[in-house]
């Protein structure tokens, strides 16, 4: 829920420094000018994962080139700290809505994965980091999460840094639910969590089996009924960011 | 994340008793025949939001109509439990999206309405309904949700029945995270809670003083970052049925 009047907020790949100009995109430039009727002088916020955020000042370099002149830092960058995502292709409007909002749900990693029961072959890595800068732009995030490329689940599991705990969504098996797990059993590391969550159609029962092996794995319940594989992903990272790190540390300590 | 092979799941208005004949509409005829295949003889699960799941067979009444005759009850219904979602209406896209979830989450009652920043003017009450009853057939829910026509927030709030906490996902307010609003102070009363979830831009800075005024109103956070309004709402529903009613208990029983 957005106040308007809210300074237009922008991501860039370039460095963030008093008085060192950024260029900005032919899109960018774009949708200020065109778009959203700014113009030289306007203030603006950069963001580049790196370096906070700044306040610029427009300014014109040509018929229809835009930089920016950032003048002070507005808020400084924070450590990345949310979880990791790991989810089962699916569909293109699925798995962009699944960027879009880990997005702004705070995932610091997101990784397609081909498991059993997919049945999406291909996605545009291109596409989804657009939707994450959009989503990072929008909800005041000041990086953007790591889009990994779509690779097997077997890969994404024999590459996985063993002292991060990855919790699996689990429909159908015995698993307690997530919150539980989270206010019962906080990492016993400082690493964020992983959430993995299966396709349309789960996981199969033996990749379940091989999951319940991994000491690294928990599987965990998201509820009584069945989502869908994308809300299912979104109902982790919100459970997971009400819980997790620190509002699990929170929530403990006004329970006990 | 539905299993592959699970019987095909349809609402029906109609009551649910052994043998006595069910006619599908003409567009569950036509789905059941014509996009999946199935004919006379074969098994499909209905359910009403009253009398329980049914298993049910297959029969042709004519050429393209269809019927189904209960056999036994799977599953006996449960009682209505889900929170209230209170949104202020977004467009087409974003307000199904929000339908489609808070059904799959379990919102009892969903009712959109229209706040100081509302853009949207409009909404199809059919259509809405249609998004719910499809998520519900999916997520093996037994009911529906109760969809509310388009009213002003205040009209909502003026019938609100006090014994019912309202939580209002305030941004930019000073108020506690969600999660440790539930575990810290469950509802004094056996009513699930309504959750209110503002327009794109917000409430009012008058809206929320009206809000804060209101007894059974409680102003909450749903995280450090500024959520698009149907992030907020799935999100707020997410972190509500991990941990209110039973999760909440079994949480702080846990943790205690």
């Amino acid at each position: 829920m957005r106040q308007r009047q809210t300074l237009i907020r922008l991501f860039t790949e370039a460095d963030l420094r008093a008085d060192r100009p950024v260029a900005l995109t032919a899109a960018q430039s774009h949708y200020l000018t065109r778009v959203m009727r700014r113009g030289a002088g306007d203030s603006l916020l950069l963001f580049n994962g790196r370096d906070g955020e700044w306040r610029a000042s427009l300014a014109s370099v040509g018929k229809r080139a835009m930089a920016a002149w950032p003048a002070e830092q507005t808020r400084p960058q924070p450590p990345a700290a949310g979880p990791w995502l790991v989810f089962g292709l699916l569909k293109k409007g699925p798995s962009e809505l699944i960027v879009e909002k880990a997005t702004e749900l705070g995932a610091a990693r997101i990784s397609p994965v081909r498991t059993a029961r997919t049945a999406a072959e291909r996605v545009k890595d291109a596409r989804l980091t657009a939707h994450a800068v959009e989503a990072a732009e929008q909800c005041e995030r000041l990086d953007l999460p790591r889009i990994a490329p779509l690779r097997p689940l077997d890969a994404v599991l024999a590459a996985w840094p063993t002292e991060r705990r990855l919790l699996v969504a689990a429909e159908r098996a015995a698993a307690p639910p997530l919150a539980t797990r989270l206010l019962r059993e906080p990492s016993p590391t400082s690493h964020p969590d992983g959430l993995l969550i299966g396709p349309e159609g789960g996981f199969d029962d033996w990749e379940l089996d091989r999951l319940r092996e991994l000491p690294f794995c928990s599987l965990v319940s998201l509820g009584p009924r069945i989502l869908r594989a994308e809300t299912a992903a979104i109902a982790a990272l919100a459970c997971w960011q009400s819980l997790a790190p620190a509002g699990a540390f929170d929530a403990r300590q006004q329970v006990e």
